[in-house]
């Protein structure tokens, strides 16, 4: 069989190189091209010398990356992927941005979060938003996939089997998260620089993140009602992964272990997500480099409250490596193909 | 003047040794002897090479150090301390217990959360519990303080004065609190050990954390009403610190700028809290190796949730800084002496 | 064509549970039993659940993994690996020490520096020191391999080319070494616990670290004359790698080219030796995970002293991968097959 | 009695903070002005919220620190204090250098290592070079001192009471150095961006390090003769310290207890050098925040190789700390003053 041709766009950042990362494992694709206007005309291993030998491919232009691949992925700043999306959709490629251009239905939302409106409306129709655990019969055979963000897979993942299944209250959720830094990109900043960061530890943009209204959208698909939530995030000393810690009031009447059959039922048969042992409480370290979804459930009686805890590494479940699930999808390939990783364990 | 003779018994923990180097920079305060079970014959330097020179001190006795010194602090395991104290109060030395074992009231709460009972009931109705920012007058003069926990500290520090002038509901309060890794003792432990930690962040004692009731003693005094909440801790892969993200529900019309005013009042004049301007959210790095505990406020108006994140270094406010002030504030000294202290900037 | 079977004696401390992710990803080779003294009974993942239903086998003991396997590793302390080898020799299956019983060929450095006697002679005559690209023709088709330490593949492989070409004087080399944690067991000691090892730096076992017979050994092999040299380990606070910053004397009238040269010529064709570009240093971060040892090599001219600057991964080309490269190379199997690990960038 | 008033020319970057901080604490002197071209107008607490409420002060113009102070340190980038000094003397202030303008005696190698030449000879002449514990006597009384640099501090007390007393020899000497990241300063890039660097460990600069000839000048004015020595240093993942570990040849017949003698000697009475006790190696964690120089000595008899192992803090001892040593000095102050820092033991 023919590996499928799977090019780059933005495969210099975070979320690029470790797409890069994947398709070189991945049986059935292979890397066609990839772009960078940071570092056009260089290798990939001059940028990440970990590549050294591995990946001296050059970094050409979109242009080059278009011409060259099947399938696309863009791991672009916000407000860069329009354009390009309807370009692949017209040359017949397939297209999936890891960005948020086509995350949110309401372009009043877009326009509210993002401070952008919809070019083309009818490409937004027809894009499809990519948490397959979630939204698996919609992404067949799509072309056009809207890549959730790394937030926006934790905590709806989390909380989605409560909730669709009434065992908590709609209102009142709270997700407080914690992030790795690389989920900041890779441009250095004064707040992400070595010492800065090293030893520090604090929450940011304070029930006033992008992800918010994005969460919302999927939890209300789950609930069949609006839901809005209280969304913190904070930053941790370290590279890859989210915590997300979410609270719910427990429906009247509803207890823990109804919860977990819940789980259990909602997430049957899902490769990619591990509902821990009653106890166990799911830790970013166990995901790393992996596009694992770990889940703990615990219930607070004393206080009549549901906290689940999810953990993903935010470069792959949470980026990179749920861009492949999506492809493999799309394209009828084995859901899992070129992501049973196996972990390091330190 | 004489400086007072401090002695620490189980010096060489981290609290312990946190207190040494307190008493060390103290004006009005001297280390008079030191004891440790762990390390007894070995010198301060010997187990911490880092006060070669500048701290000798040979670890001792438990009666080696009520010998030589008048106000005694004990950090010790739970539920050693209640002997001791009392030994301390017959031989008319001040005492401060930085273990638990009077923090609670209730001996009912007591003995469901720590498992022992009060041995000598009325040594725990003299006991003050030791928070001087929400019950300074209470402290004064007194010779046997129950130093508050890490937590303990900060989250109700966090939430008081909002609670205390009716601008939250009571109900429905949740603590997620990041702790660093010497809130954890020095003994080694497989979670604690560096590889298995590092590049890891996972919670633990999920809503079974000991520290819950304590700050439900706290805030249910300031509110004036039973107050219970839900309390997640996470261990952070950091050495010191504590940060406490604290959500509660809005009282109806209550909004960000009144409750700024309430917190700008209730904390006037106090040296150690800093109350941060809008929009700048508390960070566990600019508290370390201080007294100091930070306070960012933030409202959610899209779900009527008040946010308040505190930060304080767990081993100073969180421990041996708060004994301190409790000490200088028991002595009638100032209750900033020897706490003052320059933070480093990174 | 039929998976080998491998066994894993140890398979609980890190080079036990790294040569388990390997065997996991090996496409001609399987895992059919582990065994751990600390566990028995145990799945791996319960104890390291990071491979929760990835690899949820039950330790056993070491007779369980005799039996069902063809290769067998042991990763075991020092000392406890003769009986098993010998057991391993007389049932027919290949065995591969990872610790140190059968790396030194002179029994009388053996007792200085490990304390212990061979206990079967004819077995450490059989046994072969397995370092692939110095001695490669040696391993193919043997039985019974000694695996070398980290220390003693980062330090051989930056010097051997150099000491070869006689373009470096053998007397007066000096191994500088910094190591990851996770060289030192998973067993938590008190310098290896998070707040003590966190934000500091030192050597340790300075010039008396069991390593440097293995070293010296290694590279008298190559000079043909008796090699001595300095060797000094530090303890990096990161988890995995090795960096030997290695010096020696430049022969007279060598130069860099030359030696470059000498570097090009030795390493030709060896997949796992990545010779950097002039100007770039070898980076520990960058064969995480990986099997690569990244050279780079620079001349002092102002003093004539030459400095090879090596990296590898200790858990890796330093420990599990160094030993399947040898099992590959032993049964006949393409040398990289399993270990053309992509690694992560960050 | 007055306090100093110190002015600090570049007070936002690392070097310039910490003056900062040790001046806060330091009893016979007194910020009286800081300038900052990149932050001129904000407060040192709004670039460093550490401070808020213990330094709200004002960054102005390097003009408005020279008119408000009597001792004027300058933290700037190199090249740019020439001029500034030569005000500083011309208005009869005393002026500190922390950078390398004025270290080096030699303008051709200043040429050739920084690419500037000297503007005024002799200011030049007039500059003395302050390492108290090497050349105190030189530095009493002086209006101009240029501050040694980081690894040049660490080096020259590691080796020099064994090159004055000729137990080493002085050709071949190796100095293997690492740093934390602070010394590379506060400008976020991309090698300090916190993934980039974190986890990972090289070298830079091999051999071609700035530092190399100042390091050389010292010890040649120590040994009495050209010393030329190999410099390499590599970067920690940590914020503070450098580790120098330098190697000699011992000299015939030299052996270690000689060299402890002699080290004794040299360093009696010195506060800020610490000797370790036989077998105990330094290490930068127990200098942390504190002006010591902890050094730690070795002998490899196998091979006839001296090793000493030195720790300071880069930006105490080797930046902040040792300017103000240097200002005790000058002024005539205890030299202690306000540097008896009790460092945290974690």
């Amino acid at each position: 069989m023919n590996r499928v041709k799977v090019g780059i766009v933005g495969a210099t950042g975070y979320a690029g190189v470790e797409l890069c990362r994947l398709i070189m494992g991945h049986p059935q694709a292979e890397l066609s091209a990839i772009s960078s206007v940071s570092f056009e005309g260089k290798t990939l291993s001059e940028v990440y010398p970990a590549y050294f030998h591995m990946c001296d491919m050059i970094c050409g232009t979109q242009e080059q990356v278009l011409e060259k691949s099947e399938v696309i992925f863009a791991a672009l700043p916000h407000g860069l992927s329009q354009e390009l999306a309807a370009q692949c959709v017209k040359a017949g490629k397939a297209f999936t941005d890891l960005g948020a251009d086509f995350r949110l239905e309401s372009e009043e939302e877009y326009k509210e979060w993002y401070g952008g409106s919809f070019t083309d409306k009818a490409l937004h129709q027809e894009a499809v938003y990519g948490l397959p655990e979630l939204f698996r019969e919609r992404i067949r055979g799509k072309r056009l996939i809207a890549n959730p963000g790394c937030y926006t897979t934790a905590v709806p993942l989390a909380l989605a089997p409560a909730l669709e299944a009434g065992l908590i209250q709609p209102e009142g959720i709270i997700a407080d998260c914690k992030s790795g830094v690389t989920g900041a990109g890779r441009k250095p900043t004064q707040g992400n620089h070595y010492p800065e960061l090293n030893e520090g530890f604090t929450a940011y943009k304070v029930a006033a993140h992008r992800h918010t209204p994005e969460m919302e959208q999927t939890l209300s698909h789950i609930a069949g009602q609006k839901i809005k939530l209280t969304f913190v995030p904070h930053l941790l000393p370290i590279n890859r992964g989210i915590l997300a810690t979410c609270y719910a009031k427990l429906a009247p009447g509803a207890e823990l272990a109804a919860i977990r059959k819940a789980y259990e039922n909602r997430y049957a048969g899902e490769f990619f997500i591990r509902l821990l042992p009653d106890g166990q409480c799911a830790n970013v370290k166990n995901v790393r480099c992996t596009n694992f979804c770990d889940i703990s459930l615990f219930a607070d009686s004393r206080t009549g409250t549901f906290i689940a805890v999810s953990a993903i590494d935010n470069m792959v479940k949470g980026a990179a490596g749920q861009a492949i699930q999506n492809m493999n999808l799309a394209l009828g390939i084995d859901e899992t193909a070129g992501l049973k990783l196996v972990p390091p364990a330190f």
